[in-house]
């Protein structure tokens, strides 16, 4: 039985992983769901990359948490990649869930198309709070992120969302040692995923194929099949994750 | 409830949709399958591309049908998109299913691969009718539009289809309105669509690319879902079609 | 029903088709997958690419076989396409299972990307028999190969492989016939074959491109589906060998 951790992408927090826990629980697995620094409601939003990283070091650090599968999805990604370069004896193998593999060098807004990349430099610049975020507008949440659930789902999870910290968005990510490790590695692709547009820019095999020799899982579902499919998501890491 | 006008492709007519348009009633939708001018047996294939896009404009105006979800099938995608043109109000959302997006400024048949493009236009060449019309030969039917059939079944299919008037697949499209709409727009994929090659020529992402934000759906299925599963094919409809 | 004449991979040998086999027998079907010369247990491995395909061209013959079905998988790909060459008459339909199709004037190695073709240099550079030979690392084996068995299963079909000899690898194939052939081919694509990287060095729509008129069948698995799926991979094999 295997221990999981997993780090959620950008305006969700620890608590959208429980439905997966639950199942991860059921089949014998140890599931932790931490949440990002700067995540979820009414916390203070002004961090950066390093700040998310290290809530997530700190978390395995202080549970004293070992052979760790850990997950990454979407933004998500970029924390388990960093989090690798900084307790790599603690991973058992890393899960990128259709998730930024970010070039060395460049910032995760690198990485995705010129329109997302202006659409999210004009939020951030309209945001109120102390520190810059970006909201995700409703029409593009439900046919590019979960058009796989109702209207009501759609809406119903949309609630359970937060603003996103702008700065780890920008922040230039180093990721020299990341490309150097020989953790073993995992992709497990949703086939329906347009969160990133399919073709040029799209998760699959762009980010997979940085992986170099690595595993890829492929199961039906939008990039929010952890609020659609929840079950199956959780069977899919456990193939994606296991030895 | 919805209302769907279900527009066919090339060879194909209203009727095609049949089994479709039961199961969709039986869901409890009103749904339309007109067919198209110049299409069908015992016509006047003397059409060209704007006398197809009429033939549905005034289809949905006498029937005085509002709130459409309007789906096209691959030729059809060139209908819808100029129908989405002349009748916008009228339209909830359109749904391209292996469709034709044409580019503003171009023709249909410069879309298609130079094997095709070169046969199409051989084909009509050698017609004998008043209009030049072109029949998709039985062993690209058979091997690359519903090769999830049996050959009885494929067979069975191609007695209902019908020579394809040529003209409507010369006919520049001006096309400047339908990318400035702003009407709710979904793509259905069937994975196994082979009528357009896969990869630089094929229909996704290459299609579906064109139509901007826009909803992905995908299902297993040839080019001929009609034909070899249509209960599946109007349950994906529904998912691309609602709200 | 159909006869079919499966031909194995490299490191595989006639063996492995044994439940793919009982399964298309079941089905009403006959069905042979004799062993490419050099391949297997405790033979000689000095072989040509031209002695695998001669052995199989013999055992067609020998047998008198007509109306095959002929299947390659992998490495098959390339033998079938020569076979189809030599005894045309006798085959009714080619089918390429995540198949090499071989560019005129190629080799094999010519056909994989540049990492695996310094790793297959120098593995067979490493090699102590009289004939130069190369194993699959175990590691590109579970993850790459048979990401859908367990590691138990993975393990235990690893023990049926054998050291591929490597000339068959680089020796040139001239193959202008078989672009010229008229016999009907498939192409079948399990969708999480990563043995060729998804993308630009992938399997489809690379290999299958270049095919010509063909019939497309996907399935979902690994490149080792016969290991780890072989009743599915049979019925494909079925719905690809059709008329």
């Amino acid at each position: 039985m295997a221990t999981y951790v997993l780090i959620h992408g950008s305006w969700h927090d620890g608590s959208a992983w429980q439905p997966v826990m639950t199942r991860l629980e059921k089949l014998g697995h140890t599931a932790h769901a931490p949440t990002l620094a700067g995540h979820g409601a009414d916390v203070d939003k002004s961090v950066n990359h390093n700040d998310c990283v290290q809530s997530v070091v700190d978390f395995i650090v202080d549970q004293d948490l070992t052979e760790v599968v850990l997950v990454g999805h979407s933004f998500g990604g970029s924390i388990i990649a960093r989090v690798a370069e900084e307790i790599p004896d603690r991973l058992r193998r890393l899960v990128f869930w259709n998730a930024f593999v970010p070039e060395p060098g460049k910032s995760l807004i690198d990485q995705i198309p010129p329109h997302y990349k202006e659409m999210f430099h004009a939020l951030a610049a309209e945001s109120d709070g102390d520190a810059r975020t970006i909201m995700l507008p409703f029409p593009l949440w439900r046919d590019v992120f979960i058009q796989d659930a109702t209207l009501e789902e759609a809406q119903a999870a949309y609630e359970q969302l937060s603003p996103e910290p702008f700065q780890p968005f920008v922040d230039t990510l180093d990721l020299q040692r990341f490309y150097e490790l020989t953790i073993p590695k995992s992709f497990l692709n949703c086939t329906e995923d347009t969160a990133l547009p399919p073709g040029e820019w799209g998760w699959h095999p762009r980010m997979s194929s940085r992986l170099g020799l690595h595993r890829l899982i492929q199961m039906p579902g939008s990039h929010e099949a952890i609020f659609t499919d929840p079950e199956t998501l959780a069977d899919n890491i456990v193939l994606a994750g296991r030895d």
